[in-house]
């Protein structure tokens, strides 16, 4: 699930990122294996990336423009995605977001 | 970018999978923040994350389909994309590549 949330709050807060990434993660009922962030600086954007067993999870932001960039690669139900994306737009305060579903490889002909 | 690469070898070989993942990094031309790969045991699939100052690559590999799942999210031109694309393809030997260039955000505008 490839996610663009706009309008948001809080994209140069290392700390306030790093909280929507661990939110999503647990409330998509994933088991993270480990999690890499970066501050670009004071003001700028973060990248935060959560190595799932079950795939990963990542967020880039871009204070200036009120816009991050979240995916969620999963292997799961839409339900646990969909929990995921919406615990993340709350910790970003997100005004508008905006998704796409892509299936992949062997798996999207199951 | 979303790839999808069928036919592989290699996919349970840690070593090769973090070959494969630096490589595409530099033919890209990004810069490498941090790079972080799980093995999830002898046989089994391998998960490799690349932090990048422009954004991040990730494999995730399924041996037992031949198969890995690599995302591309960078900014930059399209060439160096394809220039990475083709050198992980070849890294693991892919038979089949499929992909989908997706553009992101406030960029997708741009």
């Amino acid at each position: 699930m490839l996610i663009d949330l706009f309008d948001c709050d809080g994209l140069a807060d290392l700390d306030l990122v790093e909280r929507a990434l661990r939110t999503g993660v647990a409330a998509s009922g994933a088991t993270m294996l480990d999690l890499r962030l970066h501050h670009f600086g004071p003001g700028q954007g973060v990248t935060g990336i959560a190595l799932l067993a079950e795939s990963h999870m990542s967020i880039h932001t871009w204070p200036e423009h009120g816009y991050a960039a979240v995916d969620i690669f999963l292997c799961g139900p839409a339900q646990l995605l969909q929990a995921a994306r919406d615990t993340i737009a709350a910790a970003l305060s997100a005004g508008r977001v905006e998704e796409k579903t892509i299936s992949r490889g062997y798996g999207a002909a199951l």
